[in-house]
C-alpha cells in the first residue's frame, strides 16, 4: 500500500502535526509516497520526502513547493501541460485538532471521494467537542467524570462543584489551554485564560494522582472478515496533567512502550468500552481512548480520533494494521428526477 | 444584500432542493445574484436565473452551464483569461439532506472562508442524525418520545416497545423512507425497507392523531444587538404522517400560513425550547423545530436545520430577517512555530 500523508492544518496543534508527520515518516519510510502539507491559509503543498524537516515549515520555505488543489478523487498539481494527480492508494489524515479532527477535512475528503484513514465527519464532531463526547458516553453507558459545561464566563456556576477543578477548552486537543483551579480566588483568572481558547468550556473535578490509561485500536478487514485490533494499554508518564510541552514531545515518539500494570478484568473492561464507543461511528480511523481508573471503575476521559503519529508505538504490527483498516461503506444515493418528471407530466 | 443560492446535492432530497430553490427565487427575486447547482457527481454549475426551471436539471441540460470551482473565498469560473469569482455577498445553503445538512457543505464553505447562511458542521451533524438529536435534547432538558436505536436489522429488539411503531432512517430528512409497523407480522418487512435507506434506524411509538407544530427562527444581529426572531407557529396539514409527495409539494410553498391554535403558555414553552436548542449551536442558520404536544407537554420531534425554501412563509418579514442573520464568530488561531523554533535552538 502506498500512502499519502496529510499534515499541518489551521489549528493550535499545527506544529505537533508536523512533528507527528516526521515521526510517522520514520516508521513507514518509503511507503509514504506523498507528503501533503496544509498551511494556516488553507493552502495545500506537496513536500519532497527529503525536505520533511521542521525548519522548512517554520521558515515559510514550504511556499516554494508545488501547490496542490483538492478536486474529485485527489490532490492535483497545476503545470503548463495541465493538472497532474498526486499518486497514492490511501491518504492518512494526520492533522491534529481543528481542520483534521473537527470534521472539516473528513468532509472535504469524503466530498471529493478521496480514500482516507481517519475519523469521518460524525465521529470527528463527537470526539472533538468534549461536551458531545460526554453525551455519547452517557448514551453508550460508558462512565465519565461529572462535569459542568459553560458557554460564557460564569464564576458563580462553579459553586455546584468542589475544588480542585480542571478547566478545559471544549474543542481543543492535546491538553492545550487546560487550567486547574485549586481554590476560589484562582477561579476568575483561570476561566479567563481558558476562554481565550474557546467560547465553550468544560469543567470536571481534578483527581490528583488518578491512574490514566491509553488504549488505541481500530477495526480491520482481512480476507473478508471484520475484526477489532487493540494496542498495548499504556500508562502514560505524567505530572499533574500533561502539559503542551510534554505532549508535544510525545507526538514525536518512535520507541515502543511498556505494557501498563492492570488486572485482566480491567483490561477487558477497557476493550469492551472501546468497542462500544468505536463501532460503527469511528470505522475508518485508528483512535486512542484515554481512560481513568478510580476505585476499580473505568471512566472515559477522552477519545483521540487522530492520536500523535497514529499511536503506532502502541501496536505490535502497525504497518499491517494500517494496511487493513476497515473503511465505512457509503450508502448508494440514486438521483432519478422521478418526482420532477411526474410534476412536469401533470402540467 | 446580494445572495448566492446553493442547491441540489448528492442526496435523496436532490429534487426537493431544486423545487425549494425555485420557490425561494420567487420570494427573493433579483436579490439572488447567483444560482449555484451541485449535481450528483459533486460538480458545481452556475445557472442563469432565467434557466431556473426543473426541466433544466432533470434533462441534464445543466451540464452545458459554466462549471464552478470552490476555492478560497468563493466559487470561480475558469475562462481563457484566468478564473473569475462569482459575485455575491452571502451564500444561502439550500441543500436539503445529505451534503447540505450532514456537515459536508458546512465544512467546505467554512474551510474556504465563504460567508454563508446555514448550519455549521456541529449543528449539521447533531440535527441530521436523529439519534444525536435525541442525545442533544436529553442534555438540554428537552422532552422527546422514547426510542430504540438499531444498527442492524433486529426484529427481536422491538419486543421492548408496543405497536404501533414508526421506523425512521437515522440520517434522512423530509420523512423519506419512514415506515409504520402496526402489528408484529409487518415488522420484518418494514425494517427491511427502512434499512435500505440507512444502516441505522430509529424507532419510536407511533402516536395516531398527535398534534404537530412547526416553529422556525434564528438569531439576528441588528445595530450591534443580538435578538431571537421567531416565526408564526404552524400546525402542518397531515394524514398519518407526511409522505414524501406531500412534503415535496410543501417545499415549493410560497403562500403565507395561518397561525396554529395554541395556548400562549404552550407557545411560550416552544419558543423557550427552541432557544435552548438553538443557542449557540445553530447560530448562522434559520432552522425549524418540529414539536409534538401530548397531554399538554411539548416534545421535540426533529430539528430541520435547512427547512424547505427556508420556511420563509412562516415569517412576517422574511427578507429583513435573512439580511440580519447572526453569523458565528470564528476563534482566531495563530500559527507561530514557537515550539519548533525552540527545539531547533536546543539542537
Amino acid at each position: 500500500m502506498e500512502y499519502g500523508l496529510l499534515f499541518g492544518g489551521k489549528s493550535f496543534e499545527h506544529e505537533i502535526s508536523i512533528v507527528s508527520a516526521i515521526a510517522l515518516k520514520e516508521v513507514l519510510g518509503t511507503q509514504i509516497k506523498a507528503f501533503i502539507f496544509l498551511d494556516g491559509a488553507h493552502k495545500f503543498y506537496l513536500i519532497e520526502p527529503k525536505d520533511m524537516r521542521s525548519q522548512l515549515f517554520s521558515s515559510g520555505q514550504y511556499k516554494k513547493c508545488p501547490e496542490l488543489t483538492l478536486k474529485m478523487h485527489g490532490f492535483y498539481t497545476q503545470g503548463l501541460l495541465g493538472s497532474k494527480k498526486t499518486a497514492f492508494d490511501m491518504l492518512i489524515n494526520l492533522i491534529h485538532g481543528a481542520d483534521g479532527e473537527d470534521g472539516k477535512l473528513a468532509s472535504l475528503l469524503d466530498f471529493f471521494s478521496v480514500k482516507f484513514i481517519g475519523p469521518r465527519v460524525e465521529a470527528s464532531v463527537l470526539s472533538f467537542n468534549k461536551h458531545f463526547t460526554k453525551m455519547l458516553a452517557k448514551e453508550k453507558g460508558v462512565c465519565t467524570l461529572p462535569y459542568l459545561f459553560l458557554e460564557h464566563h460564569d464564576k458563580n456556576a462553579l459553586k455546584a462543584m468542589d475544588y480542585p477543578l480542571i478547566v478545559k477548552p471544549n474543542r481543543l486537543g492535546s491538553s492545550l489551554g487546560i487550567g486547574v483551579i485549586k481554590e476560589d480566588r484562582e477561579a476568575a483568572f483561570v476561566l479567563d485564560e481558558v476562554f481565550e481558547f474557546d467560547s465553550e468550556v468544560l469543567i470536571e473535578p481534578f483527581k490528583e494522582g488518578v491512574k490514566e490509561y491509553n488504549l488505541a485500536g481500530c477495526k480491520i478487514q482481512e480476507k473478508g472478515e471484520s475484526t477489532f485490533i487493540f494496542s498495548t494499554i499504556e500508562e502514560p508518564q505524567k505530572k499533574d496533567f500533561l502539559s503542551f510541552d510534554q505532549k508535544y514531545l510525545d507526538f514525536g515518539r518512535t520507541a515502543k512502550v511498556a505494557k501498563a500494570d492492570l488486572s485482566p478484568v480491567l483490561e477487558e473492561k477497557m476493550r469492551a468500552l472501546f468497542k462500544a464507543l468505536y463501532d460503527p461511528l469511528f470505522v475508518g480511523a485508528i483512535i486512542r481512548c484515554d481512560f481513568f481508573v478510580i476505585d476499580n471503575e473505568v471512566y472515559l476521559n477522552e477519545i483521540n480520533p487522530i492520536p500523535g503519529s497514529l499511536a503506532h508505538y502502541l501496536f505490535e504490527d502497525f504497518a499491517r494494521i494500517l494496511e487493513h483498516v476497515e473503511l465505512p461503506k457509503p450508502t448508494p444515493i440514486p438521483i432519478t428526477y422521478n418526482y420532477i418528471n411526474q410534476i412536469q407530466k401533470a402540467k
